[in-house]
């Protein structure tokens, strides 16, 4: 199965979650932070990245790389139950991130505005 | 083109970008940031969670989803970025996520972890 | 010299450079933050947070704790920054730590709740 | 009282807390914190960053500024767990304030490295 497949086929679970969809915060961990709103699934965000940055600097000494992906699956996840709500999709994300890998230049735009920090 | 196709071919594209795979920090941003080392794309994942969730905050007070889109494509570019140098593949997330999604009673635990947060 | 008078003074600094007050964006890297708005002072407070778990992170593993002082004191500064554009003052936020102090049980409370999270 | 009787204040009394010094995890979060050991206080700096930005956010658009200030003791708060368990106090970050704004040509570097980025 592509993950394509997978992130769509997560995010219609995502979907389903929603209460206009039945989802109900007593039996769904995704239907309870759609109901409690953009500030709790935020938050998350916010949180598990800082887990990401924790795990990776672990494992920059000597720690289980293998952390690193839960926590990063923590924070994809967490990133659709925001993207749900705005009614975004994982295939967006994608496309915008297939856009700039297919604009040739817009590595290099990166690239001259570091240049110009690091000769500061 | 699926999205299992566009990560791995972006996950790809970053591998190529190591200085081991012949990449230079003359001419590519990604190789700019490997060669760097892992607290420049760490601290970029930071700030792009944070970026995230202020497009978020603006869309609730009526700003354009698609801002979201853009953000969440830089957090999911830097997340790859990280994956890549610790030698790990967005599959290897996305398994963790289809492991979680067909493991019955991942998000039961979450709830009932949650809900004691809100019993208290 | 005390703190508060530090702070406050270092507070009535970054009020000055506010343009209302004079500030220049030529001529002020805080009058410039104050210039571009909120976005690009809170995304540094997300920057900064992020340098400080790093710098911790490396001291965990023998790195220098001073590394720590200096991440803390760019994450107080913008934290500062951002207290001015709102109209506030550091001294809100000593009041607010002093009062939480000074309120028996406000630490029982949050106890009570982490323990409760534990629990599960 | 000055901020810096304030802070120290406080900065004791979080030092209290420490196992080696009679603090309980059954009585004291600061002491449960601490016991648990550097990723838990980390990770709150991490969240309370990421709740300062959004209390911000909701005050650009109408929402009450004194949600800042207590995301922001929270921030500073757990900031100061992390300074104690380092073997740092508040008063070295302050000194680091302190250097800085006593620093001629200090804001002007970080000026000109804002200005060459806007520049690119």
């Amino acid at each position: 199965m592509t993950s394509n497949d997978s992130l769509a086929r997560l995010a219609a679970v995502i979907e389903s979650r929603k209460a206009s969809n039945g989802g109900s915060a007593d039996t769904s961990y995704v239907a309870r932070l759609l109901e409690r709103g953009p500030d709790a699934f935020l938050k998350k965000i916010g949180e598990e990245a800082c887990e990401v940055v924790m795990a990776a600097k672990d494992a920059d000494h000597g720690g289980d790389p293998k952390k690193i992906v839960a926590e990063m699956a923590d924070l994809w996840f967490h990133s659709m139950i925001a993207l749900a709500h705005y009614g975004l999709q994982p295939g967006d994300v994608i496309d915008e991130l297939e856009r700039r890998a297919g604009t040739s230049g817009i590595e290099e735009k990166a690239l001259r505005k570091a240049q110009q920090r690091d000769s500061e």
